[in-house]
């Protein structure tokens, strides 16, 4: 992996990363916005639910679908239309997003009713490719390699901040889900606590693995493997519809020996984990020959300087799609109570992806 | 309130409310379904989130949006083409969902690599008017006062059930909440366990109790009832956008003394907490002048058998849009982390919502 980085005229950072060794020298870092960065987001309690809410108000603002020739993710090819992005010999780009709703510069909010904090945190913009038009899963496997290898490099970099807990990398795929660009890109949000669900999750492992000396993910894995659900299975690495998926197309993703984090992947689980990777996105598009719009979103060690044997990376994928023309609609027993109800059955649906073949040459 | 229960030919309940007597002699419950009650949901765990989820595959064939002459909520005009619902002079039904994630007659599953159980429960649902073409908001006082105390029935009634520990009644509205039925329509979902989002409510609030001596939600709306984010306060009742919101246009309405459960309403709250919510229903619906999508749902005590100080019956709407062209997608950070972000500010959206002038003798 190699790496340069740089400052944009407004101040926020820019990070390339290269297969290869990246010839930066003469590469300054555009930006489509001439003024510096305003905006300050907050934090407020919710005392009935005991979690913490961040308002970003400008973010109403944000660049909403434009037409292709305003792509602020290509390249800059006429320096007085600065995109996101210089060109280069770069694969993947990280950068700061301009309407974070969790920023390092947050300052301490009025007094209000209830507790209300800096919105302290980071929110990164990952850029998968130069190229619009491709996907994530179209991407070949060294170069999805390198996409984990950045997971790994951000969450150490944006973990190593004091008063940063989590780092969440992730997905939204399709305007289905909200997606307001179209070129391949992920986001990554650095935390100042461990959010309510990665902290819920991290409890209940922590509870297994006091009592089983063993993962929780681990041992659903072993009994994964040899089930009806497989999607993937490497030498390293697992894709899986799970016994108990809340989306009817949910995938899970996984070394299959615990890693707490990205960074702790050794070189052969990070290629196996990109051949799953790689298997589930091809399949996933294969499934009704278009793109299908997902949730990405990978699970791993809170950076709060603990100890965390009990954590186990793994991606979970959730389409927002029930059939080809219909939705899965969160509303009253999903969102209210919490409460998930399926109209298919995890089998079913492993067994419409298992029918999908795959080349990871491609 | 009047109340009469019948038995469709399928096996289904079928329940009557009227403001005034039925008359309910030679009423016959219909049943657009010749073939008795088949399906058998089940309930799998979610080892990494301790939390059940309902799987009942049939579910994918229920009625979805039928042609409005095939309105299957509308009365029964031709015996041979029954509805499920019979004409009379009645003004509230309730009825057993045909296609329910929950069930009284649901059997042991097989088993699986996670604990399996029937997907015992209840799933209702409440037809608010004979008139198609009405809404919630439209109807008169009474009306509503009607449907607070079916709520309150349907509440007692199921929370009787050995079994049953959790009641909570919503309405998912508009198709952009996945609504498949346009007549004004609610459900009731009674469940085997305290779902995750009411139990941690409890949990927060039972801390709170026991440390306060007060509720949770009562300190919080005694702080909001000078503030600028209230839509409607009335002696016993009121509606307001919480400093806290999660969506835009959220909105919670509730008793301002803390009552545990519909059930435990007086006269006298119960036609205050009818204005609040006819208020909150006609300045939605006046925002944009049109019909705006929400999810509502009325949080209460557990049916559990214990007594609970710690409970405030409140509803909270969740309307789907951030603004009249642009929804508020759950994504990344929502979703996968439990962390929302909100582009908007509470005050502001509270202003907006302010001005729509409401008039509750429509």
């Amino acid at each position: 992996m190699h790496r340069a980085t740089f400052t944009k005229p407004d101040g926020r950072e820019l990070i390339l990363y290269g297969r290869k060794a990246l010839s930066a020298a003469k590469v300054e870092a555009p930006s489509p916005f001439p003024d510096p960065l305003h905006g300050n987001p907050h934090l407020r309690w919710h005392p009935l639910l005991s979690e913490w809410i961040t308002y970003a108000a400008y973010r109403q603002d944000r660049t909403f679908l434009p037409p292709p020739e305003y792509n602020p993710l290509a390249v800059t090819l006429d320096p007085t239309h600065p995109t996101e992005l210089p060109a280069g010999d770069w694969d993947v780009a990280v950068f700061d997003n301009r309407f974070p709703s969790l920023t390092l510069r947050s300052k301490q909010p009025p007094e209000l009713i209830v507790p209300s904090a800096p919105a302290f945190g980071k929110c990164e913009v990952v850029v998968f490719t130069q190229d619009a038009r491709s996907a994530l899963g179209a991407l070949p496997l060294d170069h999805l390699e390198l996409v984990l290898e950045v997971w790994a490099d951000r969450t150490e970099k944006l973990g190593d901040v004091a008063g940063i807990d989590y780092v969440l990398p992730f997905e939204n795929r399709g305007a289905e889900v909200g997606v307001t660009l179209h070129h391949p890109h992920g986001q990554i949000y650095a935390y100042p606590v461990v959010p309510p669900v990665p902290a819920r999750m991290q409890q209940i492992a922590l509870e297994y693995y006091e009592a089983h000396r063993s993962g929780v993910l681990q041992d659903l894995i072993s009994k994964e493997l040899n089930g009806p659900r497989m999607l993937y299975r490497g030498q390293h690495a697992v894709a899986f519809v799970p016994v108990c998926a809340r989306y009817p197309y949910e995938v899970w993703v996984a070394p299959i020996a615990p890693v707490e984090s990205f960074a702790d992947l050794s070189g052969n689980q990070r290629a196996d984990l990109a051949c799953a990777l790689k298997t589930v996105l091809l399949k996933f598009d294969g499934l009704w020959k278009r793109p299908l719009p997902y949730l990405m979103a990978w699970y791993q060690a809170p950076t709060d300087g603990k100890p965390h044997p009990e954590s186990h990376l793994h991606a979970e994928f959730y389409p927002p799609y029930r059939t080809p023309e219909k939705l899965k609609y969160l509303a009253g027993t999903e969102l209210a109570a919490g409460f998930f109800a399926m109209d298919a059955l995890p089998e079913e649906k492993a067994r419409e992806l298992q029918q999908i073949q795959v080349s990871l040459d491609a």
